[in-house]
């Protein structure tokens, strides 16, 4: 059994997508970051970044203190699901390394950028317009990236979806936010359109989705921006 | 044979410190990007995000459309150049995925985020207090969930020396950029130390450093920072 402990973000999406998608039984332990549930030390101890998502496999590998075995980072852990069911994640070689490339795409790049991108154009409380025109051109460029990548290939690793897909798509969701029009990218609004349409991706972006506020409130923004998470726990 | 299209900083380090550490035959290629050479055709045959490291191994898995092997972003190099020559990632698995998770910290966390701080605190044309006080916070939150790691074992994933310090260690380089006091994190400086003290590190981090420019000028800012990354190339 895996437990899963998420919120309804677009990197708990990847991890409950990929869930979803392998049909691997687990449970959800929501983490709610916007009441500070990712400063509790039991949450801690299984992801000392204070991030959501973080994973317990009861049947993982052996770890030689004897503990669980536990993993934190979206990327990590969609390695690991792959590779524990053979699926995603290309057995050629040349393929697999693609994979790899465009997972950390996802991971260095398009995750992080889009995130300051959200930060800059929605919740910093202060409009600062240096940062807002920096991260949406970035967020253009990226999505330029990927619209030139998905003219050439049907999945962004190439002809087969695999974690690397997985590990995006959750980020495209928000395009709105992101000051995209989705329009000026036609190869990533027919991935996108394609990857939102598979059954697995709909359960798994509806995990958790219930229980998150859908705006937040002013403790939440505290919780996440201000001097909490600079505080010891 | 390896070819390397890069430049010396973090990112270009990691996979010049990971060749010198396997001792691979590799032949370097600047790519001066601050005068703008990720702009060009040939490097955006083989990096289409525009960004140092890539390499081409002539001797890499066969690519079903018989090109030859090429990979761009740092984090996939390492773990192909792990994979190649067996060194560096646990063949463990509870440590091999525990790797995993340490290398995804510094892509998706540590570097994006130390970049930034380097951005607003250095090269930004305004200074901008909300920004450099967000990502000097984070600098420092991620520099003690470092400490925290490296306070119970001797290496970020456990008690030998893998991709994931050869993954961070060049981004702790310029920590003075970052605002950070190195004394305020005794087991990160223990480590930093340590590393630093690798005959193939020190080897590594002088690939191409006296071709950079110690100061940006005003082109340099502009290739990196202003429109020209946004232009079609």
């Amino acid at each position: 059994m895996i437990d899963v402990y998420s919120w309804a973000t677009p990197n708990g999406h990847k991890v409950h997508i990929m869930l979803e998608e392998t049909g691997l039984a687990y449970r959800v332990h929501p983490v709610d970051i916007g009441a500070g549930d990712q400063f509790k030390p039991d949450f801690l101890a299984i992801s000392p970044n204070n991030k959501i998502p973080a994973i317990v496999d009861s049947e993982g590998p052996k770890r030689a203190d004897g503990q669980p075995f536990s993993l934190f980072e979206s990327g990590a852990i969609l390695i690991y699901l792959a590779e524990k069911t053979g699926r995603f994640l290309p057995a050629d070689p040349a393929e697999r390394y693609a994979t790899f490339q465009w997972l950390m795409f996802q991971m260095g790049g398009l995750g992080p950028m889009l995130g300051q991108a959200h930060h800059f154009r929605i919740y910093a409380p202060e409009q600062i317009d240096y940062a807002v025109t920096r991260y949406t051109n970035e967020a253009k460029r990226l999505y330029g990236v990927m619209d030139a990548q998905l003219a050439r290939t049907a999945y962004l690793a190439g002809n087969q979806y695999t974690i690397a897909d997985i590990a995006a798509f959750p980020w495209t969701r928000s395009w709105q936010n992101q000051g995209i029009d989705l329009d000026a990218f036609p190869h990533v609004k027919r991935w996108h359109e394609e990857v939102a349409a598979r059954p697995a991706v709909q359960r798994g972006v509806e995990v958790l989705a219930s229980a998150r506020k859908p705006l937040m409130d002013e403790k939440a923004k505290e919780v996440l921006f201000g001097a909490t998470q600079y505080a010891k726990h």
